[in-house]
């Protein structure tokens, strides 16, 4: 079967060939700009391909349930262009071909879970932190939607002791994104995090966040696993110090086999990041 | 059909009869000592009662994977005499009838989607903060058990910023628990809640704490109705305040129509305290 895979993001569109065993056949990337024009490049290309399903990661909010009226629409987006624009009508007509749609990060959580290092297990979260912060959420061998989806890189934590920064989300201020995604990063040390790989304070502040934000899906959802993914975990030393405050922060309180080991419960993305386009494939599947 | 119920808690079992229709119809409270002596007294009510199901919730944590070896014990309590004690094999064998298992919490949340306030709902949570904190989380028609279940109670909030009170709990000090649990507003204030009925300072800061929980637990688990019970929640100016605050720091970020009205988004526990064993009726059902 030909499959189309489409994560779409604010800033690029990636659109993909693949197969049922997960193998991707071809990949081309589209400037994010408005539906008009952005919108007929992305169904040339998977026209020409002649797609038999497509399946969408998509930037958020968007609107899930299959039952609401909204069902297929990104919703109230910062992107003026797109809000409300039903993603899923537009190439479910363009394509004539069943259409999954799902977040982006759920996407990415449902990759690892069909093709990566989180396969067989029943319940796991996967984590990107980059330009925002995400959690995709597969419970029960399904993605949570619940209300809406998750929006969990918007939780409350608590400040590190020594951090005086206020915070960047624009809504919450210090909210986990606010604190940990890449521009927080940025805005608090003066430099990018690229820049910053020597300086042991910004990594240890950093692997608090990320840590704390672990202990508070651990108690929140009971993974079997965490996987993390995103731009910020390219910076190879954050792992083990994430790993490291998690265990301090848990402080035993819960004792089970998977915990035993924690450089086996959290752990990086395995696919390359291709895990989210894997999981469009997966939902073209599922459509 | 007759139907046992059984709400394990620490300190007491509240033993009870009752149908599909969700009557109780006899009830008997037994102190919680050991198993040796405790689980007789219970076997014999519910044999004299002749019930062909039972189901517990039960206090934690325990071991509700069914496939897991240890599936029906109680684990890791401090209340040592029942550690590792299985007491579903023991109710099983003692009465020969199919019997459901589940956290306490999750029953109560079980108790109001099948009975109360959230029947219909897909996604709803259970949240009570008395002498403990607890979470039950119903989602897509049944209790979230992942790795072993919720500890939502132990997630890490911020401090509100006039409070000095270390907190509470023996593993984590400052979480939601070791802040807003009962025990914690005593510990800070010197006196029980309910002598502090007039102190708004009180209750101003635990409304901060119980907000905050009820946003991460908005972001994380997106449900359609979030439900608070317990004794701290007999305070009865306690709601509106969290609901004004959860307004407050959810600064509009979500937008649903569940949202729109948050005096029927975050709601009072509708079943007069009988949501868990009304919950543990539905588990001897399911069972």
């Amino acid at each position: 079967m030909i499959i189309g895979a489409l994560e779409a993001g604010g800033t690029k569109m990636v659109c993909a060939i693949g197969n049922e065993k997960g193998e991707i056949l071809k990949r081309i990337s589209i400037p994010t700009k408005t539906p008009e024009t952005t919108m007929p490049e992305m169904i040339a290309f998977f026209k020409n391909e002649k797609v038999e399903r497509l399946g969408i990661g998509c930037f958020g909010p968007i609107a899930p349930d299959k039952t609401a009226e909204n069902y297929g629409c990104i919703t109230s987006t910062p992107k003026i262009a797109w809000q409300n624009f039903n993603i899923v009508k537009a190439f479910g007509e363009a394509l004539s071909c069943p259409v999954g749609f799902d977040t982006d990060v759920n996407a990415a959580a449902l990759g690892e879970a069909t093709f990566g290092i989180t396969q067989g297990l029943d319940c796991s979260i996967y984590i990107t932190v980059g330009t925002g912060i995400g959690v995709g959420v597969y419970l029960n061998g399904s993605l949570l939607h619940g209300m809406m989806h998750t929006e969990a890189g918007h939780i409350m934590i608590k400040r590190h002791r020594e951090d005086t920064f206020a915070g960047n989300c624009p809504f919450h201020g210090d909210c986990f994104e606010g604190l940990a995604a890449g521009p927080a990063i940025e805005k608090r040390w003066g430099r990018k995090g690229a820049e910053l790989s020597c300086e042991e304070k910004v990594w240890e502040m950093e692997a608090f966040y990320i840590a704390q934000a672990c202990v508070n899906f651990c108690m929140t959802y009971s993974p079997q696993k965490i996987v993390l993914g995103g731009g910020v975990l390219k910076q190879d030393m954050l792992l083990p110090m994430i790993r490291s405050k998690f265990e301090e922060l848990m402080a035993g309180y819960i004792q089970t086999k998977e915990l035993a080991d924690i450089t086996n419960y959290i752990v990086p993305a395995s696919l390359s990041d291709n895990q989210a386009i894997l999981g469009c494939i997966k939902l073209a599947l599922n459509a």
